[in-house]
């Protein structure tokens, strides 16, 4: 036994997990600058290289309202799908399910928030006609034999009512159940997550849904993000999303940091002895190519500090003690 | 029972801890331009007022070696200690520990690194010249009616030679018992520690010098940190270092983090029903002020993105889902 099994096995983590990448769609929605399809193809395939073999891969939104990826359909056609990724994209409502279906994406995601006044905030109608709206974006999808997965927003706290009930996630759940999605994201959209509520709001939807797999998705917005995915472990969850970089930034506090990194996650999910089938050198590598791709630095540390054990020469720096 | 005491006591977390700022000595000490020393003062100060108690200081080095931490004795005088403050300050040899007892500091502090490599780059000795000089600092402190303590940097790996054996650590804890040093800090100076490795080292130190109160310093240069706080607070340690903001930098990556910030650390503690008797927003403000001292944005998360509960205007910002 190793000393990294040991740790994984001593918190009951589970010996392997899936990271899925959502950068393409959820990094870069809110870059003002156009980033290029290639280089949006191109990061995935990149990733892909690295073995991450799920996307959020674009959304079929309006353009309109979000310009950055109106390259949606380009991007999907555009991805070596040799590699039997699976990419999955979010869809707001029935004209984005049929071009979704149209791009013969794996999987629609729909989505929306735990809190009554951000879904109106998000999407300028009242959580119930979100979930009635879906029924017909899962109808479209079932006709396309393509699987359906719900995302919860606002999953761990709202920026406008503070904390949400956990019975807000568990009555979501059930009727994303009552409509056969039974694929669940909590989404930290605004970095409000904490290690006590991840083991809550698990255990909650493992009662409420026994049926649906459980994904988690954090922000590093208040720097426990790892220690929530940490939690999440702990509670046996498999499912772990993130973005190359940290890409994606927290929509309520200017410079703060959004999603999770996925070099950093990897790196920590190796060394706490969970495996990914992910190579964490060329994943941070992609990370390293991707600052290059937006010209700035990214959130994510791992891809700075290189491999834990490169060796540095001994005139390399002049050190002091830390 | 509360949602965060329950979630400590599951994994066995202390109910109280003691943070000690580095940010004066360890945060500062690699800067290339003078920071005045009111402002140092008030930096100590204004975290004192926080609820901080213990503080790294400075350093009583040669100004040569270190030009930054030349005003250490003033900085000592200058402090108000009518808040019951332990101000700690490196003493690299006989020479600062008796400039360190004249200041009337709290506590000195040795170090050597657990890597022969690094310490001979470090301060230009072996480990056993290293420890041979510490029995004369020693002397001087106890002549004083002051207590030693004892760092050991590299404690999690060494940017020369990769893993460091956990027998390194436990050798010089016990060399460090033999001369009356019974508080001992591991230090991960370039961010290689692992939640894994720290459950190792804790239990092999518990083992080797039962009566030595450890601590333990983390960098997040791979972006692990706190998750690694997180593995010591299951083994029970009740002393962690960090620096206000996140100053201070691993010396072998250029751009890359050092020391996990006071404010997240904070903010994680009392997240997970860990008590801290600091003030988390206060904390959090000086990190703040911190940024306007030092003229650039520092790597800590909680300031930047305000405190958990904070309402947003619901027409603060157009959001997109996340």
């Amino acid at each position: 036994m190793t000393r990294t099994a040991d740790y994984a096995r001593r918190y009951g983590f589970p010996q392997r997990v899936r990271v899925v990448e959502v950068g393409p769609r959820d990094g870069l929605q809110a870059e003002p600058e156009f980033i290029a399809t290639t280089d949006k193809i191109a990061m995935i395939d990149r990733l892909a290289s690295a073995g991450i073999r799920e996307f959020e891969a674009t959304s079929f939104v309006s353009p309109r309202a979000v310009p950055q990826l109106r390259d949606a359909a380009e991007v999907i056609a555009g991805v070596d799908r040799t590699r039997r990724v699976r990419l999955t994209t979010l869809v707001p409502n029935p004209r984005g399910a049929v071009a979704a279906a149209a791009a013969r994406v794996d999987a629609m995601v729909v989505f929306l928030s735990a809190s009554e006044s951000h879904n109106r905030k998000n999407v300028n109608r009242s959580r119930e006609q979100s979930l009635e709206g879906f029924r017909e974006v899962v109808s479209i999808a079932r006709e396309a034999g393509i699987t359906v997965r719900g995302a919860i927003a606002t999953a761990f706290g709202c920026p406008f009512e503070g904390e949400v009930d956990v019975a807000a996630i568990t009555d979501i759940a059930r009727a994303y159940a009552g409509m056969g999605i039974t694929h669940v994201t909590l989404g930290d959209t605004t970095g409000m997550a904490t290690p006590p509520l991840v083991v809550e709001r698990c255990r909650a939807l493992r009662e409420a849904v026994p049926q649906t797999d459980i994904a988690l998705h954090f922000h590093n917005t208040r720097g426990v993000g790892l220690v929530n995915v940490h939690a999440g472990l702990a509670e046996g969850i498999t499912i772990f999303e993130s973005s190359i970089g940290g890409l994606g930034g927290c929509p309520f506090a200017p410079g703060a940091t959004g999603n999770i990194a996925t070099e950093d996650l990897v790196y920590m999910l190796h060394e706490c002895g969970v495996e990914t089938g992910i190579d964490a050198d060329a994943v941070a590598d992609a990370a390293a190519w991707m600052e290059g791709v937006m010209g700035r630095k990214l959130p994510g540390q791992a891809a700075k500090a290189g491999p834990r054990l490169r060796r540095s020469a001994m005139d390399a720096v002049a050190t002091a003690c830390g």
